[in-house]
Parts: C-alpha cells; sequence; structure tokens
C-alpha cells in the first residue's frame, strides 16, 4: 500500500571531512521518500521555489514518487548548510533559509485523501496536525508516523503532544528523546513518551542503532557497521523511509513485522550515510537492500 | 575448567547521583572474579595491603574464589575515588593511590601452571607479558584475554602491542580503541587491532552494547536497558567476567560461543551496574542471569 508523506524539500550545501556538495538535494520528506520508494509506491507533499532544478524532480519520478503534491511557489527552495566535524557525530548549522518553506501550507491532492499510510516528515506539529485532519477525511489511515526535531520540542510542545496522541508511532533522536520526556534515563524516556498516546516510539541512536519500545514489546536494532561514513545529513529520514515503507508495503503492524521494519530502516539509514546527498539511496537496488538486512541479522544472531 | 585472573584489587570510594560509597570492594581482579564465579571456578591473583577487610576476602571464597594468589603486603591496599556526573557517562577521577599495587610483581602459585584459561585485566602491559611467560611455562593456556586503558595506551603502547600478539582476545573500550588504532572509525580501528596479532577484540560500548571482530566474523551485542544505573564502575570487568567466564565453561571457541559469551558479557556488565561496588553481582543468582541472558535474546530477535 502506498504512502503519503509530507515534509520539508531542501537544497543543502554540506562538508564533511570527505568532501562537500554545494546545492544538493535534500529535506525530510526527499530521504524519506526515495528510501520508501525501494518499498513500495510514495506520494509527496511539499513545496519548492522556482530555482529548484528540474533534474531533482526528475529524480524523484525515477522513483516512481508520485509528486501531484509538490507545489511550487515563487521564490527560493529552502536552504540549508552545514558542516561535520572530524568524527562525523557534532555538525554545525551554517545558515538555514525557510524561504518558500516557511509559509508553507500543505495541501494534499484530493486524491491522496483515504490513504493509508502516513507519514508526518519533521515539520511544525501545527501543520502535522491539520495534514492528519486532512487525510482522515475519508476515515483514519491505518498506520501513521511522525518525526520531529528539538526546536519543536522546545518551542510547540503542547502543539506536538496533542499530535502525538493521533499517531501510531514516533520516531526521535535519542537526545530529543531525553529532552521532550525530561528523562536522562532512556527506559524511562520511552515510557512517558507512550504516556502520550503513540502506541510505539523509536528512538534512533544513530551508529548505536535503534530501539523500539510499545507497551507490550521492546526490541534493540543494531547499526549496520560502515567504515567510511560520507555524509550523515538525511540518515534519520531515511530510516523512517525503510521503516515505514516496509509496514506499508507488509500491510502487518505485528510485533515480527515492527521489528523487520526497524530493521530496514537501520539499513535504509546506513545507505543514507554512504554518499552525499541522494547519490547513493537512489542508486542501491533491493537486492542490495535485501543483502544488507541479511547481513543484520546475521551479525545480531547470538 | 578454571580461570586465572591477574589484576588489581581496590578500595574505591564512589559518588553517583544515585549515592556514595566509601572504601568499597573494588578493583579489575574483583569485579571480573566475582562475574566469573557464576560461570566457573576462578583463581586471584593480586594485591593488598595490610588495611584490607577480611569481610571482602569472606565475599571472595563465598563465591568459590581461589586467594591463594592473594598477596598481602605491608602497607596500604590501592585506593580509587571518583564521581559521576549526573547522565553517569561521564566520571571525574578525585583521587588514586597506588600504594601496595605501586610495586606489585606478580606471582602465580605453582599449582597454577598450566591452567587453560586466563584474564589479564588492566595492568601495566609488562606485567600481563610477564603473567603469561609464567602461567606458559607448562604448554600455553588454551584461551588469554586481556583488558588494557587508556595509561597504558599513551605510556606503554609497544609493551601493550607485544603481549597482544600473545593473546586470543582484546577487551577494549569504544573511546580507547579509536585511540589505539589511531582511527576514528570502529570498523577500521577494529581491523587494525586485529592486525596486531589478537584472534577477536570485543569493543565494549557501555550501555551501547559491545562489538566482536575476528577475522572472519562479526557480532554486535546489545547492552540491556536498565531503567536505573546505580554505578557504572567494573562493568567492563564485570563484562570480561561473563565473557571469560562463559567460555572457559563451555570450553569452546565456536562462532555461536564467541556470541553467547559476548551477551552473557552485556548481561553480567549490566547487573554490576544495579548496585554500589559487588552488591548486585554478589546477590544474583544463576538463574537471575539466565533469564537476563533470555530477555536479551528475545528483544534483538529480528
Amino acid at each position: 500500500m502506498s504512502i503519503l508523506v509530507v515534509g520539508s524539500i531542501a537544497l543543502d550545501t554540506v562538508e564533511t571531512p570527505f568532501g562537500k556538495a554545494a546545492d544538493a538535494l535534500g529535506g525530510s520528506a526527499t530521504y524519506f521518500s526515495v528510501a520508501a520508494s525501494h518499498f513500495t509506491d510514495v506520494k509527496l507533499v511539499g513545496v519548492v521555489g522556482t530555482d529548484f532544478p528540474q533534474e531533482h524532480v526528475k529524480l524523484l519520478k525515477k522513483h516512481n514518487i508520485d509528486t501531484a503534491g509538490l507545489e511550487k511557489q515563487e521564490g527560493k527552495t529552502f536552504r540549508w548548510s552545514g558542516v561535520y566535524e572530524v568524527d562525523m557525530n557534532n555538525r554545525r548549522t551554517l545558515s538555514t533559509d525557510l524561504n518558500v518553506f516557511e509559509t508553507f501550507s500543505p495541501k494534499i491532492p484530493k486524491e491522496y485523501l483515504g490513504i493509508q499510510n502516513v507519514f508526518l516528515a519533521n515539520i511544525d506539529p501545527s501543520l502535522q496536525y491539520e495534514v492528519l485532519m486532512q487525510v482522515s477525511k475519508k476515515g483514519r489511515p491505518k498506520f501513521v508516523a511522525l518525526d520531529t526535531m528539538n526546536l519543536w520540542i522546545q518551542n510547540k510542545k503542547n502543539e506536538l503532544i496533542k499530535v502525538l496522541k493521533k499517531v501510531d508511532v514516533l520516531l526521535i533522536n535519542e537526545s530529543e528523546a531525553k529532552e521532550f520526556a525530561g528523562e536522562l534515563n532512556l527506559v524511562k524516556a520511552a515510557k512517558k513518551i507512550l504516556a502520550l498516546g503513540p502506541k510505539g516510539v523509536v528512538i534512533k541512536k544513530g551508529e548505536y542503532g535503534a530501539l523500539y519500545y510499545s507497551k507490550s514489546t521492546m526490541f534493540s536494532a543494531s547499526a549496520y557497521p560502515l567504515e567510511s561514513v560520507c555524509d550523515p545529513t538525511g540518515a534519520g529520514d531515511s530510516f523512517a523511509g525503510g521503516f515505514v515503507g516496509y509496514i506499508a508495503k507488509s500491510g502487518s503492524l505485528s510485533d515480527k513485522n515492527i521489528r523487520q521494519a526497524v530493521t530496514y530502516g537501520t539499513v535504509m539509514g546506513s545507505f543514507c550515510c554512504q554518499g552525499f546527498s541522494l547519490s547513493k539511496l537512489s542508486k542501491i537496488s533491493r537486492a542490495d537492500i535485501q543483502k544488507r538486512f541479511q547481513e543484520v541479522k546475521k551479525f545480531t544472531n547470538i
């Protein structure tokens, strides 16, 4: 079953110890879409400026991503630039120019209403709530997942809590989970988050993998160890693409499926890190993904 | 089969956000011995001062730890004190008084020669080498594991490399592995360490679990997620106790056994963190260990 994703589309300028990419295709919805497109059909809702290169639209279409909801507005595309430090675990934002993204008001094409799987990528939680209301007009989707960031935890906590009551799974970074829950212990933080409403929470730990908590189960996933990390930008959104992509494809929320979905999340996150922008993620095949999934299964087997 | 361990025995004064313990039983060989004693017989070689409380010797004996190699010297026992910060991931050493440990020259009791399993806990690599020469007089042990620390990596690197050529498995912290290999990427660091001679390397990542690398295999172990960490002191040595303990008990270095041994390592490390000094580690039963091992198996199963 297909997935609707709403989020940012950006042109990123990124510098890492391995090189630099200027005005490269980025944004939470973009990474998510390309990663998820390896599993199922994706419908993308977002906004770009008139400067958005046609080749990027082509890339999305090449991945069968439905761009009917890709709005083009007068002005410039959202731009972000940052530098990664030598150990790749810390990054410094150099500039954020929201441009047309500043007044983004997602309009869900009519034909998308009633869609069964929704991913609310990292945008203002008030917009995430509004999107959910729009798509739920013909009945609530079967599966809704949501990502967020420290900016919203700090400035829009109540709005975030409001939308969380409506979602199945929250995806959140380790440090953000601790900040959101006001709790340094991760197990306690996960429990506090679950008490807010979502059925499950995925805590992303970067190179240390991810944890999934629900009221009845817990799953700890190892990350795929990379011998060289080129650019971690978008790894969390690619994780979400693998996670939601597999759930949408399999159509089941069984414990076993959730575990496999989290594992596909770590697999897609690892591919993302192997190239600047979407260079690696857009080149891999389903066989590559399957091979890495089996490798992860093997090296975590006790 | 029994294990010989040579390392430090200390009286620790530790402060964490959860409380304080003064002059409590500590030291690398102590934590290792008590953890490993849940799997097999342990023979402890170390030195204490005349101030070493008899109750601590009693505790060791209660765990069937052979103290024939526990030397008592005129003077004070090695003392360490430190404070853990709120997030428990960083600790500050307040004082280190080596006392009788400063001139420690391990003497292996004759009856221990020919022993099949040896753990060289974190002491000067020159002493580790000397111990290995002593115990190898009647033939090399079947299994030798070694732990070390940043102090030796920085000041006795050549001695460390020399003894590493003689051991089966090196156990090392993540940050120490990177420092030792001069390599920020953990996969590359593991390969560089393997090139120095050991058949395997266990990289301990604290709350993020552990990695095992050999030339032919890789295993990623999750840590047992604790809802409350009381005192992480000795967790690495307890990990080693579970790891070497299980290998000695099972008597096999098969891939499957190594994976289980690493898992028992994370299990014993987690128990250690649940109490000050050896309070938790000395109270658990084999059933408690088995239960946690099965839990780890379950929550990592894809």
